[in-house]
């Protein structure tokens, strides 16, 4: 199964991902396409696929994405390729998008599952904005009205997870894997065997 | 959110209700009522709420069980208020019940999750039916008779756990319960309270 978690900056999400990435094994993370050249330190195949624009344009025109975005003129995006090698390896495939790339995945695949992570609070994701010192004032505001504007999607989402105490939000998004691979309709084979044998 | 399990006779549902009974104070099992008269050592409101006849013909004519049936004499039910109750202290209340009586609950309850839990193979769950040895050969022949007929109607349960290794079983029953947690639709608190903030 494919999986979708959005969650406005700040929520938390890189930490959830190496958490998940540490303690469940069947599930993956997409690695994106870029055009971005690669920071010190970051690795083609690892925290991204490095692509040039004529290829990452190529693709494009061939559908090969399930989402792409252009984003300060660099190109990211999901390639399809990719997500279905990995999924046909038996893999859960996690897509860390945002709330954009999920709503084109959605349109493209209609058994994908999307899950929304949300902050505790307003307050408390202001105070954590606050605290990476990274940026300016400006640039905070910025991050925090995107924040809300994302926020006012997340209904559009099949779950919602809190992200207050991370071992929690980290525990329910695996449990909303585990108990997708039990719904009756990816349990098609278990069933059959079953009922192969009383007929 | 209410909650039916059903498992056939021999695919371990009484090991499995211990264990989450052991684990998740936050979900409770449903206490049965029943005419059948205390075994040594049953109590009332443990085992079950013990009625005379006249006083569970009264409840069924007041619509009051969610479930109920005669069987060999004896009447057993679900109390509706009971579990109404269970649920308004804000716990995950499940209902250990077969096929029948989860499809009486569907009925009158559209908001219900509904677990099948299957054993690993029909071979095992005749090993595991012979193991207890406390049966004629007859009886065993009619209870494996009646799984098979119970499983014929897994396909219409929301999901089906298979329990092969005991944990794997419970922790992917929590997780389905989790998860439903999760869904949207029960988080409309948590989201309410982000999008009054918002507008």
């Amino acid at each position: 199964m494919l999986y979708v978690i959005s969650a406005p900056s700040g929520t938390g999400k890189t930490t959830i991902r190496r958490r998940i990435e540490k303690i469940a094994p069947d599930i993956k993370y997409s690695i994106s396409c870029t055009t971005r050249k690669p920071r010190p330190g970051e690795k083609d195949g690892v925290d991204y696929f490095f692509l040039d624009e004529d290829e990452f344009r190529n693709r494009i025109s061939q559908g090969r994405f399930l989402e792409w975005a252009n984003v300060f003129g660099n190109y990211y995006g999901t390639d399809r390729v990719y997500v279905e090698e990995l999924v046909s390896q038996g893999y859960d495939v996690i897509l860390d998008i945002d709330v954009k790339g999920a709503s084109q995945v959605k349109a493209r695949l209609s058994e994908l599952i999307t899950i929304f992570v949300l902050p505790p609070s307003m307050e408390e994701l202001k105070k954590r904005l606050t605290k990476r010192r990274t940026e300016s004032e400006e640039a905070l505001e910025q991050r925090l009205k995107g924040a809300e504007k994302e926020i006012m999607l997340a209904p559009w989402f099949d779950y919602v997870v809190v992200n207050d105490i991370l071992e929690e939000a980290v525990n329910n998004i695996i449990s909303i894997i585990k108990s997708t691979r039990c719904r009756k309709e990816n349990s098609r084979d278990v069933l059959k065997r079953f009922l192969d044998l009383l007929t």
